[in-house]
């Protein structure tokens, strides 16, 4: 069985090769050099194509949804509330706010040119922005290496929402852990890691709502929980994922997964992240052991070195059907780049 | 004269009036209640008319652009590079990046309902794209109530960049920090302040280019200067402005307005915020005193309580020439909340 994040791994490991003279259009112009070629660098990403091939090392994780749709959704224009864009109506309905930040990315710019530091930095994004799609999450922001996600909507439980982020955010800090590890020491690259924040906002107390002015607008939400995932994304240790209190409820047979954390700002430690002392609102955060979550999950192994093993089809989702074809089909010219 | 920012500082004051139980279909339903209006509030938002209404107490700020060209910016697509997105090619070319945070906004939520918070959050947000579309910037992206901003672009001289980016960035915090101050404390909520970094990349340092997927995508740089720039903008004191050492030679005549600061970080403090040790290179960090910086502005006065004034007109742009008619027209529907 292949490795889960294979195809993303091998890319880095061929960025991770290159030293600060590469530019992309000495390895990879195409014979139409011309004056300016210099300031117009041919990227050599994934295109559409190759990025659909890569879904192929993750099409064993569950959940997976309609790629075709994931591909249409807009930034900051969530499919359920996309019509309030440059309304002045609100709607209150609930969702689960994912925060993840790439940190130490800056420290590759000692070593590499900006087009491979782009490169690297793409391809740590959409390994995140496909799991999401996997568990069903919109990408609400792109944030340099960072990606603010909202898990869902009208039509779609609480309960599997908050199971979705919880499992997007564990596969995606288990890629960057331990596929990519290794790469990193080996070029004694400064490692890269993430940290995630998660919180679930109830229907009374997330806003939707157009923001910004023009076509410089998106829908976004006004929630406390929103807030908190991002303040609690700060809080989380390296390859870490933090949660509120408001996710507990959800996973009531695994408490023992989440251990209270206390809050730390300005150097000093609080006991609540969140307190409205006129109310008697106290709000905690938890760290998530998601790596004892991923590895007791009924549906995953563990490979005995580290590794995560998935059948290769779990509860086959509808939507994915119609496109395994499709996606075979467009897999077919993918080739390694790593030996 | 008026106060700069009265029209952003009016509403906000309107806002914070309202308590925990002000939604806004209770004082803003129009008589078509029914039964989902309490999950359907209208905001009482200012609609674009009533935006470009606002203007007018920004209309004294120096180099006013387009407007209506600026309603039609999107995020995430620069307008000098958007012929990038969803394509494989990247472009090196100069650009300055700001990052504006706004801090403690989430402590409003212990006193106000979501409605209010969106509220006085998308106000300030909208004081700043204002302000930063007066200076020429493209808005490249909302996070939260903060902005990511560019300066420059095609056709457009790097001194003129970095200068619309310090005047903007002044010309934010100099609202923030003297026309909401007053009304927060009054208030006795605690006081919202911002924090900038601003830096510039040169043309062989800053590569353009799509990231994303499909419609999830947008046209970023990736740049040590941008990625330094989010990180000036975390050093920054309350209302404070930080820059980097490339800003400095914009200013030759002004370089005792900047004072090199130490970079802090895990509790430490460096003496550069990057440093490359096989390269020799050293980057430094300054505190920018904006408000010097604006109070000896040759075109700006100062009005002896601590407020600014500006000419009515300096220096007409000549994009505003063709808008001042239709501003004034859709002005005159303006009412200030605040008495």
């Amino acid at each position: 069985m292949e490795k889960l994040y294979k195809n993303y791994a091998d890319e880095i490991a061929y960025y991770l090769n290159q030293d600060k003279s590469t530019q992309f259009q000495k390895s990879f112009s195409t014979g139409t050099l011309n004056e300016s070629v210099n300031k117009i660098p041919k990227m050599s990403w994934l295109d559409k194509t190759k990025n659909e091939a890569n879904f192929r090392s993750l099409s064993a994780l569950d959940s997976i949804t309609g790629i075709p749709r994931k591909y249409e959704e807009k930034l900051g224009a969530h499919p359920s509330f996309q019509h309030l864009k440059n309304t002045e109506t609100g709607e209150y309905h609930y969702i689960v706010s994912m925060f993840i930040d790439v940190k130490n990315s800056t420290g590759l710019f000692k070593k590499y040119s900006p087009d491979i530091v782009a490169g690297i930095c793409r391809l740590i994004q959409n390994a995140a922005i496909h799991t999401c799609w996997h568990f069903d999450g919109y990408i609400h922001r792109l944030q340099g290496d960072g990606l603010m996600v909202y898990f869902g909507g009208r039509g779609i439980s609480k309960q599997t929402s908050v199971e979705n982020a919880l499992l997007a955010g564990a596969f995606i800090n288990y890629f960057v852990k331990n596929d990519l590890k290794d790469l990193f020491e080996q070029k004694g690259v400064s490692r890269i890691y993430t940290r995630i924040g998660i919180d679930f906002g109830n229907d009374d107390a997330t806003l939707w709502h157009n923001t910004g002015i023009g076509d410089c607008s998106e829908v976004t939400t006004t929630s406390l929980h929103t807030s908190l995932s991002c303040k609690m994304q700060a809080q989380a240790e390296s390859n870490g994922i933090v949660v509120g209190d408001n996710i507990l409820p959800f996973r009531p047979h695994h408490q023992d997964y989440f251990k209270y954390k206390k809050y730390k700002t300005n150097g000093e430690e609080k006991d609540y992240i969140y307190e409205i002392s006129t109310e008697g609102f106290k709000y905690k955060q938890y760290d998530f052991n998601w790596e004892r979550y991923l590895r007791n999950h009924p549906k995953i192994q563990d490979d005995g070195n580290g590794g995560l093993l998935l059948p290769n089809t779990v509860q086959p989702n509808i939507h994915i059907q119609n496109n395994i074809s499709e996606l075979e089909r467009n897999a077919t010219g993918y080739k390694p780049y790593f030996k």
